[in-house]
């Protein structure tokens, strides 16, 4: 018998009240108790995302967004910046080279964080730059890059929006939408926001909504535009994922009671305590710069594959972690403490970690990053 | 936020499946389809007592079925040995009490297991006495009580049944109805079975259903002889909880998966692990005698009382483990690994005792425990 335990960067833990809540009956989407749900969600979504912008709900995976934001903003012939720090990053190059919009990429070396400066100086080398995408958290790497930063260099530029891919970032810490006026902000259901894959979120300034008027880019399914004029009715252009929408109104209410503070707290604390328990193990890290507060991704140590780690956790022990990709594979592994996770989590995570080294054969001893785990994460009387 | 973990003798956690199956809609008892299900789980209970005997299946707490196994079997005035060496043996007397049965004791200090010597003097001094009444497993100390020398004790005795509570036994560790002659063994729904609390299991030998011929006690809701007719046509005398019953045919179908001795050794490691942790942590077992593998009971360091540790475990840290009863109470706390229990429910539980001794002042080395449960439970490559 083996339980199986979640600790990948995606999916996530989904709480029981919410998979109950997507377990009741389907609600007919042009019904008025529908209209009802999604102008309820969609209220409390700005809240999560600190904005009176429009937050669209759609359909698809978080790639959808990512897509829709390039397609309904850009042009062919049109030039984004993207910054390029891992398997997300290049991600944005992608998607702009299938629209036609010609990517610049800022190259950042996979587990540092981009230097704000390239940024600016890329733009004031070129200011008809349309857009700067670049991820909040690039979970490939488990590094953050300083979104603050790059919305004050971008913000003076009236042609040009930022694009923030926050989908391993946002309810895991703090990204102000408007108070750091952020233009475009995708979301996605199955991180921190502990429902299954299946919903993406995206906010739109109306920076953005301007650059939309002028796009020559196709856009049917991820037409947002359309869908803003729908939502804005309670209505969704297309068929909606109306159980995934039943669990979102659950997620938004245990988010209400924990408070925007006390969950960026409380995931704050628990990577910063899995980071010190993997380090007072004699393990390293793999970010170079700052580390994203919704993943730990670790070095494999010398000597040991990464992906046998990642591959002995699950088998040996049930427990889904996730290992490195493109040419970091079998160099590091990745364990996620978003969404619905608390002490036993990452002690869980710190233990099974141990125990697959030992096994493997790495000189460590048991208990030694548990214990700092244990340290950090002890509730005062 | 406070994730809840259960880890409390009984009830116990619920395997997703069992859910799933649980939720399904309710058949009609009366309907063919019922007669089915009902043949399945009769026929794959004997498999779970190791018998040929009739199981009988009950709407009700384990109680229940101890209830009946006095009232079917002995009449007003009738004698009865009670082993007594906690809350669940000084219940036989009760029950005996409460149907006019002369209950004759065997006090047991607590946390230790009888002597089976004394069974054996008792009943040669008094061949008269109609059935020994005992625990295998006494949940309110966490000692075990030897069954298999019981048996052979009670055996030749052809007036007299031993009838076995294994409520917290059974599935947990061997306790082979037919081959130790067990003429009565109960169970429960919410300890291995892996059930939510609301069926009880008796089975019942020939020699014991040759004892109710004579009984001359009233039995209605809990009459045997009736449940036995019905329940061989697989059907039951009055209305069954259906729902447990379709959880039920899940539960078979994942212990057949693991197998007996699967679950009887996974259970007995996770217990040596968590008996073997505590120890290295500096703390102590509270039984004296031989520990049953269903649950660990820890005796509270001097100067710490055992309900704060109860108390913090769920306030704190979301664990719903036991105190001590009675006059146990203070003095110690019980955790639970039977049923659906990992390495990672024994580790959790021991980081969790840590963290709340040493909150609660106690000198105690976070991660000593863990570790040695690290050790113990590490998967072969």
């Amino acid at each position: 018998m083996l339980k199986r335990y979640l600790l990948a960067p995606g999916p996530t833990q989904v709480p029981p009240e919410v998979l109950l809540a997507m377990a009741t009956p389907i609600i007919h989407h042009r019904a008025p108790e529908f209209a009802e749900l999604f102008g309820e969600v969609r209220k409390d979504l700005q809240w999560v995302f600190q904005t009176n912008n429009d937050v669209l709900m759609l359909a698809s995976s978080g790639t959808g967004a990512m897509e829709g934001s390039v397609a309904n903003f850009l042009s062919p012939g049109d030039k984004a910046l993207c910054v390029n720090g891992g398997k997300f990053g290049e991600r944005w190059g992608k998607i702009c080279q299938a629209f036609g919009v010609q990517p610049i990429e800022i190259p950042v070396e996979w587990g540092h964080s981009v230097d704000p400066q390239q940024v600016a100086d890329a733009l004031k080398k070129d200011p008809s730059i349309k857009a700067v995408y670049v991820q909040a958290s690039e979970t490939s790497t488990g590094a953050a890059h300083d979104i603050k930063a790059l919305a004050d260099i971008v913000k003076p530029y009236e042609g040009t929006i930022l694009v923030v891919d926050a989908i391993t970032a946002l309810g895991v810490f703090d990204i102000p939408t408007d108070a750091w006026g952020l233009d475009i902000v995708v979301a996605g259901s199955q991180k921190a926001f502990m429902l299954p894959p299946g919903l993406a979120f995206v906010s739109v300034s109306q920076k953005a909504w301007g650059l939309a008027e002028k796009s020559k880019n196709g856009a049917f399914y991820f037409n947002f535009k359309k869908e803003r004029d729908s939502q804005r009715k309670n209505q969704t252009a297309y068929t909606p994922a109306v159980s995934m929408i039943l669990g979102l109104k659950e997620v938004l209410r245990l988010m209400k009671t924990e408070g925007l503070p006390g969950m960026f707290a409380r995931q704050g604390q628990l990577a910063h305590a899995l980071r010190s328990a993997v380090e007072a193990a004699g393990l390293s890290l793999f970010p170079k710069g700052k580390a994203s507060d919704a993943l730990t991704v670790i070095a494999a140590p010398d000597g040991i594959d990464g992906q046998a780690v990642y591959k002995n956790l699950r088998v040996q022990y049930g427990i889904t972690a996730a290992g490195g990709q493109d040419h970091l594979k079998g160099k590091i592994f990745r364990l996620s403490h978003m969404g619905y996770v608390d002490t036993f989590d990452v002690i869980t995570a710190m233990a099974a970690v141990e125990m697959v080294l030992k096994g493997l054969g790495h000189p460590i001893q048991l208990g030694s990053g548990v214990a700092k785990a244990q340290a950090l994460l002890m509730t005062p009387q």
